[in-house]
């Protein structure tokens, strides 16, 4: 079965906003099972836009529509649609009373007369009820092909093509698929791909895809049968098979468990508490960690620790450390881990000290250098690392693989 | 004239990846003043590409093309397109040579055989030498239509493009376009929006068009004329008018700086020094500032501190504050904020308290609630703001406003 997408717009013409949504929905038709051979964007205008709806019922059996539902008059998708695929509009009640309701909820008192376009919906479509916008989605069938109407807003659109589309368009498949990911921090993608090529090389169902991210490799694994359990059956072994080569650089197998989280719920498990004592990375290895919710039980303080009086003052790093070998050195991280520690009567500290660029380097220590230390009781590690990229990539790179030490930190203590 | 983007890669197809070249590429036409009417993304297929190339030929006066100009015999762009305008292949012995070139530069001893595929160029086409990779970039003219080929890595994109590809397509067209930005802080887009009212419904030469960013609402003024020093006078007054009515809310009128550069830049004028002591958004205003390179001048110290204890402990809040009014209210962030400049010993000290959620949240405090707070000196301003979104949204807008306190401060302190 094919499936493409038409995202409308003249946002995304001007280059307004950048269309996550067809990444976001390409990927999850990938996972469906479903072949993708065209993206098309076009802008509100009749003729163009029945022009790439016609061309796309063409070529494929379902067309997936992005944007253009508001309440204007520049919003066409829906009218264009019904009359492309020959199905009048006529209002639709229940959608009717829904947007009603929407506008009650929000405490509007009178609603935007041109609102009630939105409850016009084309003869025998399903319309798919919105809860976080006035646009319903509306799936239509003609000739055996199929056209989805979804709202542009990214928070209108995932939780309607999660609750709604993902089911429908998984019963038109005789098959089910299902996709594990297993997710890996502190290997490059190639050495990832070395290490499972035969996995890789003699794959069928399931199917094993590699995605890298900034210090990370995320591994999908997806089988399809005919249940849900059969499928499972066929993805466990694989992801057995990978943990065991991967061993700790594996740090979840939870698609939705980011990094930061699973350091939380390792801190959290063992009861242990860190705090952050950073340089370079300013702050942002505190911020991911507090993006966790409930990161409180584990996360009481971190230090910002840019210059060299604040490395001393509030982390106790010595003066003759700093000027022996410098503020980004292993000794001065090690004192940062140390120092934060005790400061902060945390079990662990992580430390980040380096040269994020553009200046500040020397053929030494050039741009890119970065030191992370980690404390634990008596226990201190530190890595040395040489990050390639801009400020912003440095430091990234930087947050990922302190994280990474915190976690690896926790585990090995746990042996 | 008229313009159109062809994306190639399967990985969009896939979702692995986001089209944000389309969205650099639409955003640079539009300021080049060329009208874009489509997008199209399509895989590495003979069949597709060309049917792609062909109907985009059709439309369009010039495509561009981005994608599949790698060494490997999937990467077919160059090929394509050459067959569909009829132009045959030929060795180019200047990108033989710096292919060799970049391999030597790079320290690697045997050039893959493939990738002297990447030397074979259309007959005719101008070439543009890519600083950043072994695939040129490609100019094709033929009959009126021109199909600009581009590698896809962003890194050798932009600068082919900001180098070689948008001289070019200045030169195409008789007049100038030059734009000139205007960035707003702390104001609504609806509230910019009404102010500007007259000049954007008067609108013509030049344009003025907003964008809403988070907490930031950017204003770009766009003008033609046959030269740049014509159309920056026309620019001129409108800028100086839009930066009268918008007052203080006016960060910066260059396009380049963010928020954090103008905060910095602000501190640095006034010999000023700042530290932050963050609750809610654990680090991520000093990861803010420590972004802007040379921030050490200004920025010494930061403390992230989540629990009470750590209030107390570091910035000196006091226990019955604490205990009467909350972690979250204007008095402790208060004295947050002052305790911060003390233990600091900074000029300034910015704070932040606030409920993220998605946890947290009470009737009387509900999730969004956020405290800023900002001393200098013996003054100190506190601001209560009510935000709405998950978690990364309300930390986000709080920065953003944090940010915006600090340098507004500092105007106030300079009047």
């Amino acid at each position: 079965m094919t499936v493409e997408l038409i995202s409308v717009g003249t946002e995304l013409l001007l280059g307004n906003i950048v269309n996550t949504n067809a990444q976001y929905l390409a990927e999850e038709c990938a996972l469906l099972g479903l072949t993708m051979y065209n993206q098309t964007v076009v802008g509100d205008n009749p003729r163009r836009l029945s022009d790439a709806v016609r061309t796309a019922l063409d070529r494929s059996d379902i067309i997936i529509l992005t944007g253009g539902l508001g309440p204007t008059e520049d919003d066409l998708t829906k009218e264009i649609c019904a009359e492309v695929m020959g199905c009048p509009l006529a209002e639709d009640s229940h959608t009717r009373d829904r947007i009603s309701d929407y506008f009650k909820n929000s405490g509007v008192k009178e609603i935007p007369g041109n609102n009630w376009k939105q409850a016009m919906v084309p003869e025998g479509a399903l319309v798919l009820d919105n809860d976080n916008g006035t646009a319903p989605g509306l799936i239509l069938v003609k000739g055996g092909k199929r056209a989805i109407l979804l709202p542009g807003p990214p928070d209108e659109l995932i939780p309607l093509f999660v609750g709604q589309v993902r089911p429908y368009l998984q019963k038109l498949r005789p098959e089910v698929i299902v996709s594990q990911m297993v997710k890996i921090c502190g290997v490059g993608e190639s050495r990832v791909e070395e290490e499972l090529l035969d996995l890789i090389d003699r794959q069928a169902n399931p199917t094993i895809a590699t995605y890298a991210k900034t210090g990370e490799v995320h591994v999908r694994i997806t089988a399809s049968a005919s249940t849900e359990e059969t499928a499972m059956k066929l993805i466990k072994p694989v992801v057995k098979e990978i943990k065991r080569r991967m061993g700790m650089a594996v740090y979840t197998t939870k698609a939705e468990e980011t990094l930061e989280m699973s350091v939380v719920r390792l801190l959290k498990k063992f009861e242990l508490t860190l705090a952050t004592a950073e340089s370079c990375t300013g702050g942002l290895a505190a911020g991911r960690i507090v993006n966790v919710a409930g990161a409180s039980d584990v996360f009481h303080q971190g230090f910002v620790t840019y210059s060299n009086k604040a490395k001393r003052k509030l982390l106790d790093v010595s003066k003759s450390t700093l000027k022996k070998y410098g503020a980004v050195s292993k000794e001065t991280a090690r004192e940062m881990a140390v120092g934060g520690a005790f400061a902060a009567d945390s079990d662990l500290c992580v430390a980040i000290t380096g040269i994020a660029g553009p200046d500040g380097g020397t053929e030494e220590k050039p741009v890119g250098l970065v030191y992370i230390a980690c404390c634990l009781g008596d226990k201190v590690t530190v890595e040395r690392y040489q990050f390639k990229g801009n400020r912003a990539k440095v430091r990234e790179q930087s947050v990922v693989r302190a994280l990474d030490l915190v976690r690896r930190t926790v585990l090995e203590s746990q042996k």
